[in-house]
């Protein structure tokens, strides 16, 4: 496998740093190829602004056009142009990341924001009263595969079907469904370490077990089954779900799941 | 009213923009105090690091137990501690941004990373065996009322119950509840409008009119009604809905919403 791992921690040595560091030892000793974008230590520019497109920035600054516009020229910036092309390169992507606040940190937030241009990873395709693009499922992206492992400091009864927090499922699916699937990328299940916060060093060890026994299988992993947007599933333009098509009861981000 | 507007675009001569002159105007002109936080005007750190906590970071960083560090020593960098004071001074706070990848752009999550910090906004009140802190409608920032004012690039439809983006208040409620509710706040229905891509000039009278109209009628509207955590809708320590509590078929974020 070509994988590229996308890291979002500021401290080394922490769980996230240890993690992502086990990632890359236990795939490169498999014989994969292995490439690492440290957000922290690239001093990933986390803010969307006009510096992005260079002369392709409007005035008034329209977003999605001039990221297309500079995308088209070639024109994005060195750091977000290298970030494209790591995607690319890559059959296979693991986002490693803390929870905070039920979503990615800004740091990451912002390599999505800055990286999936207009043109790159939406706007790609037809867009007609018959078409509404190459999307879920379909895009830029098709044909790789990402994995979500993410670090929380509550507990897993807050995140389990009836837990105060939501769905651990529900919480990711903006990330897994409405970030990665959206260009083309498969899903596999996210491993999520519950109760990090208090985690002592005796426990690493079982965790570290864990990851390595989820990295040496990930080319045998089902994806989660996310239903393709142009395959008879959703009704044209509306792209609401067809009736029917859902097991009795499921509702909500469910529904866009198979099966 | 005292209103914290919460400003994330950078663009001026954007719609968002326009949207947040107006609420500033309209708000004023109705006798109400307003302050503003234009993340992209005051270059607004999006990053969480060690410089947040000054002596207080330790090495390794952690980032929770450090944050209440600094904070309870009331040594967070100013622009936190102003931000933070702004919170504590309104009794309304407006959130105004474009949806990006289905969540807020870096910068506000940025914000929101390093000002809702470890004793200020989580980790408030006692956590033990028969109690897992004061938050979900207890804490800080009890007594205050939030709105999310948020455009949309896609259509109204693919944001419906059966829409393939997934319902608008299930990809909204990792920020309404998750971020907003936790440390006490509670949050009104949001105001979002859709298309705004396809949006034209001739659009924007009846989109200032229901805005208007919306921040006219702040006082008088209900908040959603989240449950409380400590209220006995919830086991503990588990934090799970207790059998039953729910309308017949609510499942996912649905079941933390009365009635």
């Amino acid at each position: 496998m070509k994988i590229l791992i996308v890291h979002a921690h500021p401290e080394p040595r922490s769980l996230n740093g240890a993690l992502k560091d086990l990632a890359v030892s236990t795939l490169e000793a498999a014989g994969h190829e292995v490439r690492v974008s440290d957000l922290y230590a690239m001093n990933w520019k986390a803010v969307v602004d006009a510096a992005d497109y260079g002369p392709h920035a409007s005035s008034p600054l329209q977003v999605a056009r001039d990221s297309g516009r500079a995308f088209d020229a070639g024109a994005l910036t060195a750091d977000v142009r290298a970030e494209q092309d790591k995607l690319l390169w890559a059959d296979t992507i693991i986002f490693q990341f803390p929870l905070w606040w039920y979503s990615m940190p800004a740091i990451l937030k912002g390599w999505v924001d800055r990286v999936f241009t207009f043109h790159f990873a939406y706007g790609v395709g037809e867009h007609s009263d018959v078409r509404y693009g190459d999307r879920y499922g379909e895009g830029t992206l098709a044909g790789r595969r990402a994995l979500l492992s993410v670090t929380v400091g509550g507990r897993e009864s807050h995140y389990a079907a009836r837990g105060i927090n939501g769905p651990i499922d529900d919480l990711l699916f903006p990330i897994q469904h409405g970030i990665l699937y959206y260009p083309g990328i498969e899903v596999l299940p996210p491993f999520v370490l519950y109760g990090v916060d208090r985690m002592t060093d005796e426990d690493y060890p079982d965790v570290a077990k864990a990851w390595k026994q989820r990295l040496l299988t990930l080319e045998s992993t089902d994806p989660i089954p996310f239903r393709p947007q142009n395959f008879g599933d959703y009704d044209i333009p509306s792209l609401q779900l067809k009736p029917g098509l859902e097991p009795a009861g499921r509702t909500g981000f469910g529904l866009h799941v198979r099966g």
